[in-house]
């Protein structure tokens, strides 16, 4: 008997659904134990920079204040979805000072039941229900961590179903049924899923004393339980007590039986109903209600182990197949399911748990001698989903064969491989490896927003301080890094991080036309260059004696790219200041003669009253050792995670083309050289990052004087935030009228070169664009 | 002997300060009476727009509330100068209704003495001080109107003479004794620039009771005194009833000897001294105070009538023969100029005045036989020094060859031209003529500012605006139209007219970007066109099917001027969309796919919180009338002032070009076809203005519900100043959520269309604009 439904498979292919069978809304929440760095349950509160628990609608805590939930938005992707979790890994991991995020859904290194600390919240009743839940379970029990998977159709999909099926109920009821059906075979099936993606075989002898004393060990530390792939899963795992029967027929018998349960105080509310399969309605706030007017919206899964092989404790592979594994139970045959049915599929569920794949299938599929047989006759029907539906890309098939062969061979599940890697060490040792390793990761990386990788660092920075602390966002424009953020009623929009509704728009008006910078500063007291501003070729000829002799810059009015800047810092005949006008006119009208300015550039970010970062950029170079070439010293520099090519990382890197050895060759040295230990070796004239310069973080070593000139400087063009372009002779002198100069003021400043600067500390320029702009007012 | 000191002329060419000399600062104030349309004194008050009469800068009243007194600013020379005047002229004409500005010195029907408004300022003191001198001069006189000419050398070629001359005095007397050299020889020879610029001969019998009983008149109402030219300049003028003596040979004295007629009671005050030239501090609060500690800044010449001759009562040429002279003054001898030199200067202003040019000279120089002969002598100096200093300019020559012209022909000065003019009509009736047709020539203008017509018309507007509620400008980038507007210590920086503080950046970047502006509207239930956003061709290809034989418009995300852009309103092929797309993404790396809307297109501009004109455009047309050829219809169209070439007008000259004249063909017409009476004949597909198109004024049609729409949409990106554009179907039916979209929102909204509309009238915008910066926080 095959389970699939072969006409209806045709019907998908005739109303030419096939490819949109496969498209879905996915979300994952995980949770994950803070530990210090023993590997000991951290006994810290939450920490302030992700907000409020209650209203940070991505970073909160589950029953333990040790136990970090991370929820994600809802993404049309996996891949979205995936890379959105491992940014809120990223962030937290970041974020947390001397601990790390446990990869283990079994808990770490425990205290005593009562020294765990239940999560503290806001709503006195939350706190209640909490104390009640940490009596009935224990606290330890509460620890075990997990994944759950969020997944619905896409509404057109569903909406072109309805529409081609021509049902007589109404829509909403057809979608409460497609779902309902779903999971009435999610809870048949689960099984599969329990073995595929289980992976929390052993834990910790600090757990549950009767689990402990009925387990195996490895050592004196590390416990386990034969052929068992999910503590998580088993009767010593987080679940109810008794099997409850609620019917997943309809949505009005499955509020009925689940009140039924809380009213004779099986439990103590519907939230305690831990299936492995939840009907979710839209909104979150009042299930039953929500769910009996407004129906199902999506099915969240709650069987999948923190898997410790994987960053964010699930493989992007685990996800497809579930996906894969949905698709299929919409288009198998319907079959009743009843309490006994119900039965059954918790006595497969245990069988797996218990004995493994060899373990026995129950039920009416007799035929099949055990549960791996069932499986791998399942995937061969996914497989043929796959072929009739056309959809038979590689990867999927490729996901289908590696599913196959792990359904074959148990020993090359995660749950067999984390044992066997576990056994190799301890179980303490083995995660608080991973866990520093992860947190390793997420820190070379901690400049980028994971799936977000194609908009500008600065906007990346930002998007991650917002989800930091809870600042929803939407992205209305990639190309245009433009996105919107909202805290409540109050929405932000941003373009380019810097560019926001706290600058007007005659300040940034200002700020682009250099003629009138100059004029509002020196109004204002800065000192600025000198100037004269030509209009006229010939004109500016004439004025030639004027200048005669003086260090001069002569530069178009509007470009911002070096081009068409002419500098004579030395003597300069008629012939080439003339020829230097000439170039400039190419590009603008408008042409600007300055006096060139000596001293040292540094870039100050002001931001609203402060300034934030100070940097000051050095030409690509390298340090000797003595023992290294020029060539190596390069390569090596060239390692650091913050180094990249095409403006993708927060500093580029050293390349050895033929200015950099023309360049060496000018100091008559070659790469093949061996500069001394300490000595440094400049590769090129300019100090743009473009070119692998150094961005030197001079925030603490700048007087304070000129940090008030900056802040004037932004001041005089009412700017909150800008970057602030000064010339210093000396910054161990005070600032005085004489020895400084501001060259210019951007209005959209990169925040990422003070966050991620080659020497220096994180100014956090990120968080601070969100204080501002979502400051109380 | 002659006059001018040559060595010193050789001076200034040795030191090249011959082109400096010329250098200098100008600035004009004229009074000119309010009248009603048949010439009487208006006894109105002093209009509000132009804010109030003490803080105003360019627009105050003098000493009757009818006598309104306009102001330049400072300007390096005659011309900008000039045009200045010309538009507070313009301006304050526009702004009078049913009255004109009196364009003559002498008064126009008066009313009794105590029926003649004074001044009513805030200042009970300034009250009280003119009540006093409308008691010793009669009301009447006081309402003698004139032109104020300030002038000073440029402080750069003042500080080069004093530093070739090395002195042993201070820059500051050094600059004291310039001035004080100068003005006694404006005193000297003060009665040759009252012959030149004399106009006002003839006054009428409502004139002082005295005056007109000496006089001669040409008919009942127009009285005169045989070779006076100058009523102003005579003892029937303005000036003090006797001759004060008070010396300019140093500030201490010029201080000391009016300080002595303030005490002896001859001087209600040191402003009552009328000499016909003042020596002027930089600033005026406290002259007595600023002349001592700071010296002298300028000098004020008094004696210039107002000339009818002329729009704004001077002729340009009368001012460059003004400069000339001063600058004259300054390199002839040095003579002594004590009571007695006064004295004769008296003397011969009074020959002048009762002689004419004819009339005898007083003083030493006694070889010339009259003043007629001294003149000569003198604009023969003029003429030496010119070419001495190589400034032989044409213009100049030509300036002096005229003015001796009229020193050897009476018949030819102002006065004169200006007396045979009145005889051939009345006193009254000639300048109520002149004044009547000034007042067109503001009006066909009337969008403009004279002087800075390079600006954008917006621009123009909003600084005439500006200037009429005496707010105070500053053009701080021409070619950007970028401006400084000022009222106190309140800065507003703009440009582009509608470029302000009181929209944020991120206002800015919602409207420029057409993705995000729609979805901003769309949440906030405003109707856009629906639409779909392609980055690839390949799937803009694919979903051809979706939109086949719906009406649509495909469209570059970014391009603002029509480019790439195609409408496909019927039917249209796979080839066709694909032209189109590849046509698109041309310009543009992401297309938007819209269908495409129907109805009217209506540009509504908001401002704050109300929409402040509503405006659609017609293709270029013409109206027959049974008579004219099309040909001549649009010739006799486009002499509207208001249509001009080159964006310089409100409204474009429509072209009988190829692109009309097949326009014509395709509906059978040729341009020399006469179309019936009423009957439009259309000259161009397109609507832009750009193209000769009409703007319509519908401010008064469009229903409020539409209105609301805009303002809506503007609140919903968070604009003050956007212009809308809504399709409408049908502006006879209210707003629905069916019969409006809106395509775009602008947000640097044109406001000159609907200040200048080819129907319709003005909406302020201008005004509008100034309101809401500068309204009270």
């Amino acid at each position: 008997m095959r389970i699939l439904n072969r006409e209806r498979l045709q019907y998908v292919v005739d109303n030419h659904l096939q490819k949109d069978i496969f498209r879905g809304n996915f979300g994952l929440e995980k949770e994950n134990n803070r530990v210090d760095l023993k590997g000991k349950l951290a006994l810290t509160p939450h920490p302030k920079a992700f907000g409020s628990k209650k209203e940070n609608p991505y970073i909160k805590t589950d029953f333990s204040e040790s136990q970090i939930e991370l929820i994600t938005p809802v993404f049309e992707s996996i891949e979205e979805t995936y890379h959105f979790m491992e940014t809120l890994h990223d962030i937290v991991s970041l974020e947390l000072n001397d601990e790390y995020m446990w990869p283990s859904s079994n808990p770490p290194v425990l205290p005593d039941e009562d020294e765990i600390p239940i999560a503290s919240m806001d709503d006195p009743s939350e706190n209640q229900y909490r104390r009640k839940l940490a009596e009935k379970y224990g606290r330890k029990r509460q620890l075990i961590s997990g994944i759950h998977f969020n997944f619905s159709f896409q509404e057109e999909f569903l909406q072109k179903l309805y529409g081609t099926l021509q049902v007589k109920q109404s829509f909403r009821n057809f979608k409460d049924d497609v779902y309902l059906k779903v999971a009435r075979n999610v809870m048949k099936y689960r099984w599969l899923l329990i073995y595929l993606t289980g992976a929390s075989p052993v834990f910790d002898k600090s757990y549950i004393e009767r689990c402990v004393q009925l387990s195996d060990h490895f050592d004196e530390e590390s416990h386990f339980f034969p052929n068992m792939n999910s503590l998580r899963n088993s009767v010593c795992g987080y679940r109810n007590d008794k099997l409850l029967h609620v019917s997943m027929d309809s949505v009005e018998d499955y509020i009925r039986d689940l009140q039924k349960l809380v009213s004779s105080n099986e439990l103590l509310s519907v939230r305690e109903y831990y299936s492995p399969v939840r009907i979710k309605p839209a909104i979150g706030c009042d299930v039953v209600h929500e769910l009996i007017h407004h129906g199902i919206a999506y099915l969240e899964l709650r069987m999948i182990d923190l898997n410790p092989l994987y960053k964010i404790g699930v493989s992007k592979e685990s996800l497809h197949f579930v996906h894969l594994f949905l698709v299929t139970l919409l288009l198998i045959e319907d079959q009743p399911f009843g309490e006994e049915e119900h039965k059954i599929a918790a006595l497969n569920h245990d069988s797996l748990i218990m004995n493994g794949i060899e373990g026995r299938l129950y039920g009416e599929e007799s035929h099949f001698e055990n549960l791996r047989e069932k499986a791998l006759y399942f995937i061969d029907e996914m497989e043929e989903m796959l072929n009739f539906l056309m959809s038979n890309e590689q990867s999927f098939i490729e996901l289908l064969e590696n599913s196959r062969r792990i359904v074959k061979d148990a020993q090359l599940s995660y749950a067999e491989i984390v044992k066997s890697e576990i056994q190799q060490s301890t179980y303490l040792s083995y995660h608080l490896e991973k866990a520093r390793r992860y947190r390793e990761e997420s820190k070379a990386t901690g400049y980028q927003f994971t799936g977000y990788e194609d908009l500008e660092l600065s906007t990346q920075l930002l998007l991650k301080a917002a989800v930091k602390r809870g600042v929803k966002f939407e992205i209305l424009d990639r190309q245009d890094n433009f996105i919107l953020l909202q805290q409540g009623d109050h929405k932000e929009y941003i373009k380019q991080a810097t560019k926001t509704s706290l600058d007007s728009y005659s300040t940034i008006l200002i700020m682009e036309n250099k003629i009138v910078t100059k004029k509002v500063l020196e109004r204002n007291g800065i000192r600025v260059p000198k100037g004269r501003v030509y209009h006229d070729l010939d004109i500016a000829l004439a004025d030639y004696p004027l200048h005669r002799g003086k260090p001069i810059v002569i530069k178009p009015k509007s470009t911002n790219f070096g081009l068409g800047i002419t500098i004579f810092a030395g003597d300069y005949t008629l012939e080439d200041y003339h020829k230097a006008f000439e170039m400039a006119f190419e590009h603008d009208q408008t042409i600007l003669l300055e006096q060139f300015v000596t001293g040292k550039e540094y870039r100050f970010l002001v931001m609203g009253d402060e300034v934030v970062g100070v940097l000051h950029r050095v030409p690509a170079n390298v340090v000797g050792d003595g023992i290294r070439t020029i060539e190596q010293l390069v390569i090596d520099k060239n390692k650091d995670p913050l180094r990249g090519i095409g403006y993708k990382t927060p500093l580029e890197r050293i390349q050895l083309g033929d200015v950099e050895k023309m360049f060496l060759k000018n100091q008559s040295r070659t790469i093949a050289d061996v500069p001394m230990a300490g000595e440094i070796v400049y590769l090129r004239e300019n100090s743009n990052i473009s070119t692998g310069g150094d961005s030197i973080d001079f925030t603490d070593e700048i007087p304070e004087s000129y940090k008030q000139i900056a802040i004037q400087s932004a001041k005089a063009a009412e700017a909150t935030f800008c970057g602030v372009d000064m010339m210093i002779d000396d910054i161990s002198e005070e600032a005085s009228n004489r020895n400084y100069c501001i060259i210019e003021i951007n209005f959209n400043p990169a925040i990422h070169i003070h966050c991620y600067p080659y020497q220096g500390i994180n100014r956090k320029a990120d968080d601070k664009i969100l204080d501002l702009l979502f400051q109380e007012k």
